[in-house]
C-alpha cells in the first residue's frame, strides 16, 4: 500500500533518465506522491534530479522541492536561473514554504527571485514573512488561511469561504475577526455545516481560542499545540490582529528534529547526519567530540603521569582506573540527560532548582552507597587487600557523588544562560568526569597506601 | 496567554481543598483547559485529586483523566468503584481513549467496568478495540468517524453528517464507503461546502486515499502520517472494510515517546522517568546500566590484573588506559546511535547492510588514522619514548576500528532479530569497548616493550 523504494526501482529509473526516455520516466513516477518522489530524488545525482523536475507540473514539482532536505535543496537551486525558481517552484507554494525556500538562497539570488514572482501579493507575503525571526511563530506560520467577519451570516460566510478556500489546501478552522482584523475566535467547519444559514457568526463562534503571538518561540508553539492537541493555531501581532496560522505538520517535524538533536548531542555527534550521508559529512559530524575525548585522555595521562611513583609502588591501583572512569561517566550522563530531557519536553514543575539539587543529592548518595558497598564486597572477597579495597570503594563513592552533582547542575546552569543544555550531555560530561575521577582516585589511593 | 502552574497556585489550591471550600476550588479551576487541570493534578495527592475530579462534570473529568500519565491514572482508578469509573469517565470518552483506560485495569475490574457501561454500543466498541494488538493500528484507532455512502448526494450527506457528527469531536475527513462498508475514498469538508447539494458523492470524492490495515504496526502508521502530512488516516480490515481512524495527536505523542525512549537508552536510563518522579523510581531507572558498568569495570580490573608484571615494569602504559577506554567508548556510541536513529526514523535506504558496513569501515579507517596520528605527534613531542608512542597510537587505531565496527553491526543484528536496536547504544557499547580496548592495548604494549 505504501510505496517502498527498491534498488531495482532506482536502477531502472537511472537507466531511463540516461537514455532520455521521457515517457518511460513519466510512467514510473506519475502515480507517486510528492513525498515519495522526494525520497527517490535523494538517491539520484543532481543532473538526474533536474531531469525529473522538468517533467513534473509546477504544483507537483514545488511539493517535491518542499519535501527534500534543506542541504540538497540549496545545492539544487544554486544551479537554476532565478526566473525558473520563481515560476516553476515559488509561485505554487504556500507562503511559509516559499519563505523557507527563499530564505535559504544567497542574498543576491533572493532579490532576483522575489522580483521574478508574478503575483505581487504573494511576493509581498513572502517578504513580510522573511521579516520575522526564523524560529518564532511569525517565521514558521503561513499566510494562507480562511477568515470571516463576525458580523456576517453563515450564508455570506459560505460564499466567502468558496473564494478564499481556493488557495488554502486544508481549512481545519475558520478564523473569526472583527472589522479591524483582530482575532475574535474560531468556527469549526462542523458548526458551519450544522447551523442554519441565516445564523449570525457572532452567535456561534468559539471565543475561547488558543493563539500565539508572532514573537512566540517555536518551542513554545509546539508545546502548546501538542498539549492541547491542536491541528492548527492562529498567530496574532501585538495588538491582536490575525497574521497567519501554523499547522500540525510543522509541529510534528519540529518535535522530531528537536528530539534528534538532543539524541545526537548525547551520542557525541555534531550536526544532522544519517548513515546515507557522504563519508566526509559523517566524519565531520564525529570529529569535534572525539577531539575533546582525546584531549581529556591526554589530560588523564598527565594526571596519571604526575603520580608515576605511586603507580609504580602500588600497581594494583591501576587495575581500577577503568572502573572509576566508567562509573563516573555513566552516572554523569544519566543525571544530565534526565535534566536535559525534562527541559526539552517543557515539563513545568513546581520543584525549584534548590529542591531538585537536593533530591539529586539524595539519589546520588544512595547510588554511591550501593555501588561502593558492592565493589567493597567484591574486592574484600576476591583479594583481601584492605588498603586497595577501601581506596576503590571510597573513591567510587565520592566520584559518583561528584558526577551526579555536576551532571545535574551544568545543564541547569547552561539553560539559565540560554545555552542549549544538551551541550552538557554525552562526551562533555564523561570526559570531565574521567579526569576528575582519576584525580580523586589517586589522591585517596595514596592516602590509604600511606604515600601521600 | 498560556496557563503556567506556579507554586503559589498549587499551595492555594491545596489549602482550599483542605478546607473543603468547594466554591473556591471551582473558581480556581473552572476556566482551565483539561490538559492544564491534568498538570495541576500531578502536583496533588491522590486524595486532593479525587476532590477535584468530583467537582468536574463528566465531560471534563474524563478529558482530564485521558491527559494524566498512565502510572498516575492506574493508581487513581484502583481506589474507585467500577460503576463510578464507567459512569463518570468511560461513558464520556472516545472509544480509543476508553479502550486504553480499560486495558490498563486489572482483568477482574475490566469486566466489572465494561458491564457497568450503560451504552451497550460503546461497550461493544471498547471490547472490539481490546481485541487488537496494543501497538497495531487497530489498537490505537478510534471507532468514532463520519462515513457516508458513495451513492448519496451531498444533501443526504449533510443530513447524515449532522447525525454522526455529534459523537465525533473533530471531523477532518469524511470517509466514503460502498454498501458493504468497504472504504472507497475520502471527501474533504471543503469539497462538501463548495459543491452543489445535488451532486452525487461518487462524482466528487477522492479515491487516492492513504490508509492502513488494522495489523499495521504503530511505527509504520506514524511514519506514513508524518511523511504525507495527514491529519487523520482511515484503518481498514483485511477485506478493506472501514474500521476506524487514527488522528495526528496520537502520532505526535508517539513520535515524542519513541524519541524519548531511544534517548533514555543511550543515556543508560531504564524506563520513562522525569526529575519530578519519586526517588525510588529514579534510582530503579538508573541501577541496571550502572550495574553493567560495574561488572565491566571489574572485568577490566581482571584484565589489567592478569598483566600486573607488565604494568609494574612499564608504568607509563597505565597512563593511557583512560584515553584508550574513552575513545573506544565515544566512537562506539557514535556509530551505534547513527544506526539506531536511522532505524527509528524509518529512513528507507537503498544501501544494503554490506555497503553500509563497508562505508562505516572507511569512516572508521579515516577516524582511526587521524586520531592515531594526533596522539602519535603528541607523545613523540612530549616525551619521545618511542615504544610507548607506537603502542598507544597503534592500539588507538585498532580500538577505533573495532569500536566502529561493533557499534554499527550490533544494532543492525539486533534489529534483524526484532530486538530493539537501541539496547546496543550507550552503556552497553562503552562497557564492551572498554574491556576489549584494554586487552588490545596491553597486548600491543607488551609487544613493543618486548615483554610478551
Amino acid at each position: 500500500m505504501q510505496f517502498e523504494i527498491s534498488k531495482e526501482y532506482i536502477d531502472q529509473l537511472k537507466e531511463l533518465v540516461a537514455s532520455n526516455n521521457v515517457e518511460g520516466v513519466n510512467t514510473k513516477i506519475e502515480t507517486l506522491h510528492p513525498a515519495d518522489i522526494a525520497e527517490v530524488i535523494e538517491d539520484l545525482t543532481i543532473e538526474e534530479a533536474k531531469f525529473i523536475y522538468l517533467l513534473l507540473d509546477g504544483e507537483k514539482a514545488s511539493d517535491v522541492l518542499v519535501e527534500i532536505p534543506d542541504n540538497d535543496r540549496r545545492r539544487f537551486l544554486k544551479v537554476l536561473p532565478p526566473e525558473f525558481i520563481a515560476s516553476k517552484f515559488i509561485e505554487y507554494m504556500d507562503s511559509d514554504d516559499a519563505a523557507d525556500v527563499v530564505a535559504d538562497l544567497d542574498e543576491e539570488l533572493q532579490k532576483e527571485v522575489l522580483n521574478e514572482i508574478e503575483d505581487v501579493e504573494q511576493a509581498g507575503d513572502i517578504v513580510d514573512l522573511l521579516e520575522y525571526e526564523e524560529d518564532s511563530a511569525g517565521g514558521i506560520m503561513a499566510k494562507e488561511l480562511v477568515s470571516v467577519n463576525e458580523n456576517w451570516t453563515i450564508a455570506t460566510c459560505l460564499k466567502e469561504i468558496s473564494k478564499q478556500a481556493e488557495e488554502v489546501d486544508e481549512i481545519y478552522y475558520i478564523y473569526v475577526v472583527d472589522d479591524t482584523e483582530k482575532l475574535k475566535g474560531v468556527l469549526s467547519l462542523k458548526k458551519l455545516i450544522l447551523n442554519n444559514t441565516n445564523t449570525k457568526i457572532s452567535n456561534v463562534y468559539n471565543a475561547d481560542v488558543k493563539l500565539v503571538n508572532t514573537d512566540t518561540r517555536q518551542e513554545e508553539v509546539a508545546e502548546i499545540m501538542d498539549k492541547y492537541d491542536l491541528v492548527a493555531i492562529p498567530v496574532v501581532d501585538d495588538i491582536g490582529r490575525l497574521k497567519g496560522r501554523i499547522t500540525f505538520d510543522d509541529v510534528i517535524d519540529f518535535v522530531r528534529e528537536e528530539a534528534e538533536k538532543d539524541y545526537q548531542m548525547v551520542s557525541g555527534i555534531t550536526g544532522d547526519v544519517e548513515p546515507g550521508d557522504k563519508i566526509g559529512e559523517l566524519l565531520r559530524a564525529r570529529f569535534p567530540w572525539l577531539l575533546i575525548g582525546l584531549l581529556g585522555g591526554i589530560l588523564g595521562a598527565l594526571v596519571l603521569g604526575s603520580q608515576e611513583d605511586a603507580l609504580k609502588n602500588v600497581t594494583e591501583l591501576a587495575f581500577f582506573i577503568p572502573l572509576i572512569a566508567a562509573m563516573g561517566g555513566n552516572v554523569g550522563v544519566q543525571s544530565s540527560s534526565i535534566v536535559v530531557q525534562s527541559i526539552a519536553s517543557g515539563v513545568k514543575n513546581v520543584e525549584t532548582t534548590g529542591k531538585r539539587l537536593l533530591k539529586e543529592l539524595l539519589i546520588a548518595l544512595s547510588t554511591a552507597a550501593i555501588f561502593a558497598v558492592l565493589i567493597f564486597v567484591y574486592n574484600f572477597l576476591s583479594q583481601g587487600n584492605l588498603d586497595l579495597t577501601f581506596s576503590v570503594s571510597i573513591s567510587l563513592f565520592i566520584v559518583i557523588l561528584f558526577a551526579s552533582f555536576f551532571g545535574t547542575l551544568i545543564p541547569l546552569v547552561l539553560d539559565r544562560f540560554k545555552i542549549d543544555p544538551a551541550l552538557a550531555t554525552g562526551p562533555f560530561i564523561t570526559t570531565m568526569n574521567d579526569v576528575m575521577g582519576l584525580m580523586i582516585y589517586l589522591m585517596i589511593g595514596k592516602m590509604f597506601f600511606g604515600i601521600l
